[in-house]
C-alpha cells in the first residue's frame, strides 16, 4: 500500500472495507481506554485486576502514540502537500485541531512510562476527543456553533454580567444570615452559577426576603439564557442542514443522466426536493401492495422490478415508483436492489409540488407512467387515474410539448 | 365479520363506531393495567384489596395476550400479504416495532401464571407502550427524531465526551476532599450526569475551588446541549409539520370540484394555504353577527345557510363565507351542517395572500360574492365594498377575464 | 351611557380613555386581591392589620361579584345577540372560558360571607385568571398552544410512558436499598417526575448502580422532552406571529391612499414588509442628524417636518424619511407628530428588498425624493447619490415609466 | 485631537488602532474592577493585600468617573448636536441607557471617598454593565428581546398566574404537614418559583399526595414556559439575523464594481447569498490543492494569486476561486492578501443556487473562468468540465447573451 493510499484510508468518511475496519479498531481502542480509566480508579477492580489493567493501559496508550507517529509521517502524502516542505506540512498537521487531539492522545504513553499506569490513566479521558475527527454530526455542530459564536458569546457575556451582579447583591443580603455559605462574593458566585443554570444543588439557598426575591429573578433570567441559546442555535442549525443536504443532493442529481439535459435552475430546484439513500445489495426498496409514499431515481447501481411475467432490470438514470404516486393505488410490484445502489427519493409531498413548478419534468414522468401502464396489459382504472392527473396546465399558457419518453436530453 | 375487516378495524386511525369502541376498550385496559401496577406495590392497598387486584391483573393480562394472538392470526389478512407465505407474514408482524410491543404486552400473563400477580404486575408498565400504535402525534415525533437521529446522536457523543472529561477532572480535584462522593471516576460520573443535565440533586457537590469552577463549565455546557437538541428538533419538526399538512390538504383540495379545472401549480399553492376541518352533523360553522375570519370550501357533506326568507343548501364543491372577508362586515347568516361535513378553511390572512398570487381564483370568488349580494336584495354598502376590493390588477398587465360564475372548469 | 356602549367598554382592547380607566381599575383590583391573599396567611401581618385585610377582601370580592353581575346583564347587548333569547345569551356567556373565569372571580364573595374573610381569601388566587381576558399576548399564546395541542399531547403521552416505566424499574432496583423513598411505585413516580423535569429536589436519589444508570437515561430523556416542546412551540409561534402581523398591517396598508391604486399582489407584498407604529401627539419620529434606518408612510394623523425656512405639514397618505435611505446621508430634518398618528415603518433592509421586487413603487419613491431634494435648494452631493441609487432596471426589460409624483393612483 | 474625533473614538465599533487601544484599556479596567470586588470580600486576601486593593479600587473608580466626565463634555460634539443647546444634549446623554450605565460606573468613586474602598467596592459590579455599550452581539439580543417584549411579558404573566395559584394550593395541602416551610403563601411562593423554574434546591419539598401531584403539574408547566420563551426568541432571533446580515452585505455588494451595473433586484438577491469576511494583510485565503468550497469577490484591498510562472494581482471588483467550483477540481493556486482586505464569500451551495436563478451572472463568471483556463495553458480536463457545467438554459427560452468578460456594466 502506498503512502498516499494509507493517508486516504485514515481520513474521515473514507470508503471501503479496510477504512471501515480501521475505524472500528480506532473506536474500540477509545472505548477500551475509557473502560480502563473507569476501572483504574475503582478500588475493588484495581486490586483484583491491577496487572491486566496496566497491560491494557499500555496497549491502548501505545496504539494511540503509534497512530500519532504514523499520521505525522503520512502528513507529507496529503494532497496539495507536494509543493511545501515536508517538515512544514508536519508542523501544520501537529497544530491543527485534529492534530492537537492526536498529540494529546499520544501523551498518556510517556506519562505512563514516567509515573506508572495508575496515575497516567487519569489522563486517558483525552482519548474521547479522538471521536471528533470521525463524527460527521460533530463536524456539522462545530460549524453551527462556530458561525454563531459571536452571538453565543454575547449571551455568555450577559450571563457573566448577571452572575457578578447577582453575587454582589446576594452577598449584601445574606452575609449576616449565612456567613458560612454567602460569606464572600466568590462563595456567592457559586450560588449564582447553580441558580442561573437552574441546577440548584441546594447547598446554598438564600433565606432572607430580598435574597429570595433576587434568587427568583436569577432563575427566570436563567430560563431566558436557555431560551436565547436555543433560539440562536436553532436558527444556525436550520441553515447548516439546508446547506449540507442541498450540496450532497446536488452532486448526485447532476450525475443522473435523466436530469443532465435540464438547466441549472431545474437541477437546483430538484436538488432541494430529493433525498439520497444508500442500499446494500439485495435490499427491498418497495414491497408489492404497500401504499406508495415516494418515487425513486437511480443514481448508481441496479434494481430489479419483480413484475409477474418476467422481472425487469433498471440501471442508473432510470426512475420507478411513479405509478402509485400518480394513481393513488398500492405498489404494483416489489423492487429489490441487485448491487449496492444509491437512489434519490422523491417524497409524495415534494412530487406534488414539482407537478406544479416543473410542468415539463412532470409531463415526462407522466408519459412514462402511461407507457408502462399500457405495457403491463392496461388495467383500465389506474390508467384513467394517471391520465386525469395529467391536468392541462392552462394557467401556464404553454404549448403542449410532445412525447419525450426518456429524459430531458431527448427534448 | 371477515378476517380482512377485523384486521382493518384494529389498525390505527380506522374509521367507524366499532373501531372507536375498540380503541376506547384498548385504552381503558392500558389505564387499568397501570392503576393495578401502582396499587399492587402500595402496602395498604394490597392488603385491603389483594384479591381484587389479582383478578384485575389477570383480566388485563389475559386481554392483551388474547389481543396479541388475534393480531398474529389476522396478520395474514393484511393487504399485500396474499402473495407471501402465511407464516412469513406472521413472523414479520411479530418482529415489527408495534409487533414487538404487542409481544411484550402478552408477556405479563405467563409471568403471572408462573410467579403470581404481585410480582408479574411489576412488568405491567410495558402496557403503556401500546399507546404508541394509536397516537398519530407520537408517529410524527418518531419520524422527526428518526430523521434527526444522526445529529441527536452527535450531540449525545459530545455529551459523552464532556461527561468523561468532567468526571476525570473532578475526581482529580475532589478525591481528597470528599472521598465518599468523588472517590472513583464512576462515582464522579454520577455527579457529572446530574450536573450536565442541570438536575442537581445535591447529593454530590464539589467543594474545592477548581471543582466548582469545573462544575460551572459543566452546567453551562448542559445548557448548550439542551439548546442544540432544541434547535435540531425545532428544525426537523417544522419540516415534518409542513409535509404532513400539505399532504392531507392536497388530497382534499384535489377532491373539491371547484378546483378541478385548476392546474397542478394552483392546487399545490392552494393546498399550502387551506386547512381541513371536520364537523359533526348539526354543528354551527359560523354565526350571524360574528366577525368573519375565514371562508370555507365544502369537500364533502352538506351545509345550510340560514338566510331570512328561506334557507339555502350547499353541497360539495361550493364555497361560502367569502362576503364578510371581502366587505369587512359581520357574518350575514348562520351556517349549520346537515350531515357530517368536511370543510377546507381559508384564513383571512391567506385569503389576502391568495388575492395577490392567484388573481383568477380571486376574481371567481369576488364575482360570486357580487352575484350573491345582488340576489339578497343588494344592500348598498357591502356591495360597494366588495367591488372596491376588486381592485384592477394593473401591474399584472392582464386582460380582464369575464364572468365565470362557478369554478375553474367553466373557464 | 347605553347598554351597548357599556358592553363595548368592557371588551378587551376597547379604545378611549374611559376603557383604559376601567382596565386600570380592574388590574389594580386583581393586584390588591393578590396582596391581601399573601398578607392574610402571614401570621404577623394578619395580627397587626386583621380588620383592614378583611375590609379589603370584601371590597375586592364585592367588586368582582358586581362585575360578574354586570357582565351577565350586559351580555344581551352583545352584537349579534338580538336574534337570540336573552337568557340563552346569558347562559352562553356564563359558560364561555372568560365567563367561567368571571364566575370564579365572583365566588370569593359568598365564600367570605359564609366562612369569613380569612378562609375565603385563600380562594382569591382565582382573580389572577381575570388577566387572561385583557392580555393580547396570552391570547396569541393560547392560539399557538391550541393549534399544537395534538403534538404537545403526544409529547405528554411519551412523558407518561417514560414516567411509568422509569418508576417501575427504579422501584425494582432501589426498593431494598431505600424502602423509605422507593418503597412503592407511586413513591417512585414522585422521583421520576422530579428527575424527568430535571428539577432534582434531592429528597429521592438512587444509590444502586442500575438505579443511577436508569436515572441518567431519565435525565437525558427529560432534555429531549424540553427540546421537543420547544421545537413544537417555536414552529407554531413563528406561524402565528406571521399571521397576526400580516393581518394588522394589511388593514392599515389598504387604508393608505398612496397604495390604493396598487393591485392586491403589491399590497400583500408590501404588508409583509411594513410594521405599524402608533405615536402620541408631539412625539419625535426622527431627529435631524441621526442615521436613517427607515422611512414612514402616514396612515392617519399629521406630522410636521421641521425644515429650516419654514416647516411643512404632511397628512395621511404621504410618506417621508426616504431621502436618508436613498442617499445614505443623515436625517436632514426633525419630524414631530401634531396629533395622535399611526405610521407604517419601512425598515432599510425591507426598503432595499422592495427596490428590487417592486420597481414601480421604488421609482415613485425615488422621483419624489429627487423632487424634494430639488426644492430644498438642491445640495449637490445627496442629489447625485439619490440619482445613482436609481439604477436602471436593465434586466427587467421594462420601458421607463414617466413621472408619477404622488402615488399609484396617478399612474 | 479635536473634540469631534475624540467623541468618535469612544463610540462602539470605531475603527483604527487608537480606538482599539481605548477599548482594550476600558475592558481591562472593568476586569480589574471585578477582580478587586471579588478579592475585597475574601477575608484572607483583604488582610494580606488590603492597601493594594484600596489603591486599585480608587484607580478603577477614578478611571470610570473621569470617563463619565469626558463623555458628558464630549456629548456636545456628537453629530447632529450642533443645533441643540449644549446642556440639553448633555442632559439627554446622561439619561440614555448607555449614559445611565456610565453614570452608575462613576458612582463608586464618591462612595469610596465617603465610606472607604471596602464598602464601596461592593457596588463595583455596576462596572460590568459597561460592556453593554461595546458588544454588538448584546445590541442584537437587545433588539430581539425588545421586539418580542410583548410576548415575553405574556409568558411572564402566565408564569405569575401559575405561581400564585400553585402557591395558594400547595399552602392548603401542606400547611399542616410542614408549617415551617409552607406556613404562609409567601413561603409557598418561594417553593413555587424554584419548582416552576425546575431549579429544585430541595429546601422545600411537598410531602402529601396532593402536594406532590400539584408539584408535578407545576414542573411540567415550567417546561412549557421554557419552551414558549425558546420558541418566541428563536423566531425573533432568526428574523434579526436575517436583517443584520442582509444590511451589512448589501452595503458591501453595492460597493463592488462588478455588481454595479446589475439592477436592484439582482443586488438584493446576491446580498442574501454572500457573506462578508475581513482579512489581515498577508493572510492566506485559499491554499493550492485544497477542495474548493467557495468563490470570492474583492470589496476592498488587494490579493495575490500565486500562479507558477508569475503571480497575478487582483484588486477591488474582481473575483477568484470560481474555477474549483465549476470544475470540481482542487484549488489550482494559493491566494494571499497583500493588504487588509474585505472579501465577499459565495459558498458553493449558494453558487449553485445562483447558477439557476441569475443565469446572466452565472454566464459572466463561467466565461471568465474559461478565459482564465485558456490562459493558464489550457489543461484539457478541467476546461471541458467547466464547459459542461455551462449547460444551456433551455427552459429559460432566453437568447444567448454574448461575451461580457468583466461585469454587468459592460453589458
Amino acid at each position: 500500500m502506498t503512502r498516499g493510499r494509507l493517508y486516504a484510508l485514515l481520513q474521515a468518511g473514507a470508503p471501503g472495507a479496510r477504512a471501515r475496519a480501521w475505524r472500528s479498531l480506532h473506536h474500540a481502542m477509545v472505548t477500551a481506554g475509557v473502560v480502563i480509566l473507569l476501572a483504574e480508579t475503582t478500588q475493588s477492580l484495581r486490586q483484583a485486576h491491577g496487572l491486566a489493567l496496566a497491560i491494557g493501559f499500555f496497549a491502548v496508550a501505545g496504539f494511540f502514540a503509534a497512530e500519532y507517529a504514523l499520521r505525522l509521517f503520512l502528513a507529507a502524502a496529503a494532497p496539495g502537500a507536494e509543493h511545501r516542505s515536508r517538515w512544514r506540512v508536519r508542523f501544520a498537521q501537529a497544530f491543527s485541531l485534529a492534530g492537537f487531539f492526536d498529540l494529546l492522545g499520544a501523551v498518556p504513553l510517556p506519562l505512563g512510562l514516567l509515573f506508572g499506569a495508575k496515575d497516567a490513566s487519569l489522563f486517558g479521558f483525552v482519548w474521547t476527543f479522538k471521536f471528533v475527527r470521525y463524527s460527521p454530526g460533530l463536524a456539522s455542530l462545530k460549524r453551527v456553533v462556530s458561525h454563531a459564536r459571536q452571538e453565543l458569546f454575547a449571551v455568555l457575556l450577559g450571563f457573566g454580567i448577571v452572575l457578578v451582579s447577582a453575587a454582589s447583591l446576594v452577598y449584601l443580603f445574606e452575609r449576616d444570615a449565612q456567613p458560612q455559605t454567602f460569606g464572600s462574593i466568590p462563595k456567592a458566585l457559586w450560588w449564582a452559577v447553580e441558580t442561573l443554570t437552574t441546577t440548584g444543588y441546594g447547598d446554598a439557598v438564600p433565606e432572607t426576603f430580598f435574597g429570595r426575591f433576587l434568587a427568583s429573578l436569577v432563575m427566570v433570567s436563567g430560563i431566558l439564557v436557555f431560551a436565547l441559546w436555543a433560539g440562536i442555535l436553532a436558527t444556525g442549525y436550520a441553515e447548516e442542514m439546508r446547506r449540507r443536504s442541498f450540496l450532497r443532493t446536488w452532486d448526485l442529481v447532476a450525475k443522473v443522466p435523466f436530469f443532465q439535459g435540464a438547466g441549472a435552475a431545474t437541477i437546483a430546484e430538484v436538488a432541494r426536493l430529493l433525498r439520497p439513500r444508500d442500499y446494500q445489495a439485495g435490499a427491498t426498496v418497495m414491497r408489492r401492495g404497500e401504499a406508495g409514499e415516494s418515487m425513486y431515481f437511480i443514481v448508481s447501481g441496479e434494481v430489479q422490478i419483480r413484475l409477474r411475467p418476467q422481472p425487469v432490470k433498471m440501471a442508473a438514470g432510470e426512475f420507478f415508483g411513479e405509478i402509485a404516486l400518480l394513481t393513488g393505488s398500492a405498489r404494483s410490484a416489489t423492487v429489490v436492489t441487485l448491487m449496492p445502489t444509491t437512489l434519490l427519493v422523491l417524497d409524495i409531498a415534494h412530487f406534488r409540488e414539482l407537478l406544479g413548478r416543473q410542468p415539463e419534468l412532470a409531463r415526462i414522468i407522466r408519459d412514462e407512467a402511461l407507457r408502462r401502464l399500457d405495457q403491463t396489459a392496461g388495467k383500465g382504472a389506474p390508467r384513467e387515474a394517471a391520465e386525469a392527473a395529467e391536468t392541462p396546465q392552462r394557467e401556464e399558457g404553454g404549448e403542449t410539448i410532445t412525447q419525450p419518453s426518456e429524459g430531458f436530453d431527448r427534448l
